[in-house]
């Protein structure tokens, strides 16, 4: 259910909480405090009216909204859309052993900060959620705390963005794309198989895939209409196929047959064009725009 | 025990079939007719004038001397350089599934043609050996034959360029080599890790590694005195690691961290010169010379 | 004055005449036939009933009307269209030499065809109308007859896009762009001079420059919204200045300054892409799309 | 008349005098105070020997040495070498407004600084001269003392390692070196001419030539045994040509014809390879190694 701004502008304060007053969880005076501010140009504002709620809150209110987080990995997700937010990066499904560790990781940030391990996981991937996860629990606490309310505010930002049509909407979203030049031929290469993989646990997991069209792009890009999640990836093109049926000779075997392209994602929010220009002798790749 | 040539030359003709009568297997017949047409200014002489012998004789010869070699991944390899040849591609261990493929293989192979998979083991890795097995077993007998002759061909001048010393070596060797250029800095990138995998079976496997000197370059050739092994390489550059010790902002985690560049070697005796060129954000790969 | 496609299908003769009839240069009965055969779905259809027209007269009147058409440059250029025209590639400069060459062309050239020398020469540069001229006059009359109702109807295509609105109208504009991007930031080149020369009689002659925008590129292409003119190009990219700007060292002096890159044009009604990947000490460039 | 080290090393000091008291020019004190801490190791140690006359005299016979130093662009070339030097740059043969601004930047130096303008002229092309003259006008009397020494010191290190044999010889040259690398066939490309420009007074001036071996590198390096000249050049390759000989097709006019590589170099003694790899549709250069 989404609900406009223009009608949460002049909606009664009891509709307004309705609408808006799980984005921050159960810190329904988030919503109070932002609806008496009233009217918001942007759905942006209305987030950082939101956020400035939070901000000028006394620490002890913060902390107590902090704590009211369920564990990430935990056993209870209180709400309906922090479970979907873990399901989504795989958190669900966890081995043994990485349970094991998340826990441990979990005691002990717990232990040492007072509250639980906050992250947006939609911007992350499930390597980068635990790499992160060691990084931090080695900060000192209030460097600590302030991410963990920066986190809450990508948190709400997607959510908000989710909710909430109207002017202004925050940049929430990514996008990953690619392009294949056939530089053996100056045109884009048509028809070519790519593959997309996220890295896991030092494995390559199969996320996505397309066939290159007649400008040499896929007919969507790779991710989009969502923040990339931070993590390693892999393309994989298909160049020896893609030569062998322009009937260009390569070798036997061909020189180059799959073209991995190794990378990182490290902003959600941004744009990376990661194309591959193409001989069947030779290759080359940089993050473009 | 090497022999120079120009003892071959000399030497009466029991001397000469003792000091090269096992470079064709079990066939003295073809040291005899090489000994008589003696003297030969190049080790490439005379092991043409053995090539000639085999290809002179009456096809019923020719058939059991190719019949006289052992099955590949047979259990009676009978010459110790036999065995040696299987052992340094891995067919001394094969597993239990890939012995059976070998065994299915080598029976339809011998059902249909009369004589064993002929295949120069040096110049191949199990991968090719493997596919080249089914390739092989669709032809028509007149070209398996003439590819059976072939590699004996390939493998008895492996073993003369061995033995015997003096002018005109056969060309036997390849090479492969790398260099990597920092084209951020417009230096050779000095002290990066570098990996080389051999892919078996989906699998890569590690073969070797260098770091590179204050040229870009590896001290020594990545793969050198040798046949280069027909089949599908990974090289794996260090570069994150590169950068991050040069000090350069690549993002978080960075872009680049280690760049894969995955290729076949299909002539055994060439040179194939793989560099990278790269910066933190982008990077090229050629085959070069 | 433009006139629509529909206003077209629905005006008497004499008003179609009237609108239509000097496409074809004083050849009032190509307008004539193709009025008969309306209505039309779209500008090529019209086009095409156009060429049809001329392609189905008898030998006699084609070669009358070519004949009709003035010398390329020569002094009675009888329609203001043509003279248009033939200004805007630099005819109306030429040097005294070149003038003599051309006339001398111009006479070898009616001498051997009975017709003058048709070009579309919005579709060429100086250099190539000269090029074009002595390659033309090197072949047989039937090759050369057909070449120049061709080039008449690239002329009269391009009139009738520049005059007639509606749907389906025909392809006659090129696109020449480009985008550059700093492979040393791993972003697009922000700011960076480009200028564009054509090459004319050996020399580059400067016929555009721009700078790049937030995205690497430049606000406008660097040649659209006409056919690309057939011919040598050079673009200038101030590299250099890019990484002073940045404070990059690169060098004293710095080892790329301006970055030409030369190119041609081939594919007037084409888009050309000519993007530049640049390191202080490396660059890239190629035909994309 | 070269003479050997270990000769210079046992030689009386009039014969020393004799041997290296001109590499310092009208100083014989120089090859007095150097002959008297013989023996030397290296050629490159006596050099060190010289140079350190030179830094422990007083001021006023360091400054006495400078001013005999003849105008660079003077009537009054003293000693032959001195000629010679001058005449290699082309600084003989300057076009009437070059003499003025020479002449005029000569005086406003010499009133300046009260010596003459200093540059080791083998170093350095006629560009880099006059642009090193106005800068170096620009500076304090201190610096340009400094620099004035420095050069001397480089010219006399040219003229030793000219004049001695010997072990330890300094490294006075560079080279510029270049390899070109066909993409579309994955091999060197062989017979393709290079040629080299310097760029002088805004234009290119021809100064060498080569065309690629079976390596698709020049026999000889562009530019070797002396030391590379600071300053602006362009190597321009035929592309076009190559891949018209080769049948492949690139487009009428060629994509790709003449490729020039600009670039500078500010390293008389480094290493410049400068590499093209190229396609009929895209290319790329780099500083290599």
């Amino acid at each position: 259910m989404t609900v406009s701004l223009a009608d949460l502008n002049h909606m009664d304060a009891a509709a307004f909480a309705a609408a808006v007053g799980d984005v921050f969880e159960l810190a329904p005076w988030v919503a109070t405090a932002a609806q008496a501010r009233r009217p918001y140009a942007t759905v942006t504002d209305l987030h950082a009216a939101m956020m400035g709620a939070v901000r000028a809150a006394p620490r002890e209110q913060q902390l107590a909204f902090v704590r009211n987080h369920p564990d990430l990995a935990g056993k209870a997700a209180v709400t309906e859309d922090s479970k979907r937010e873990q399901a989504s990066v795989g958190l669900d499904s966890l081995s043994q052993a990485e349970l094991e560790r998340f826990h441990r990781l979990n005691d002990a940030y717990k232990a040492k900060f007072g509250f639980p391990y906050m992250i947006c996981v939609r911007r992350h991937t499930r390597d980068s959620i635990l790499s992160e996860f060691e990084r931090r629990l080695a900060r000192d606490e209030a460097t600590e705390f302030a991410q963990a309310l920066q986190e809450v505010f990508y948190i709400t930002r997607l959510r908000l963005a989710a909710k909430v049509t109207g002017e202004g909407l925050p940049q929430v979203n990514g996008r990953l794309s690619t392009h294949v030049l056939d530089t053996h031929a100056g045109r884009p290469a048509v028809g070519m198989a790519i593959e997309l993989f996220e890295y896991a646990a030092a494995r390559a997991h199969r996320i996505g895939g397309a066939v290159t069209n007649g400008d040499g792009r896929t007919d969507a890009p790779l991710i989009a209409g969502r923040p990339l999640p931070i993590g390693r990836y892999e393309l994989r093109f298909a160049v020896g196929e893609h030569f062998r049926r322009r009937g260009v000779e390569a070798g036997d075997p061909p020189f180059l047959d799959i073209v991995p392209i190794r990378f990182a994602i490290a902003e959600p929010e941004g744009h990376y064009h990661v194309p591959l220009l193409c001989s069947p002798w030779s290759y080359s790749t940089y993050r473009g725009s």
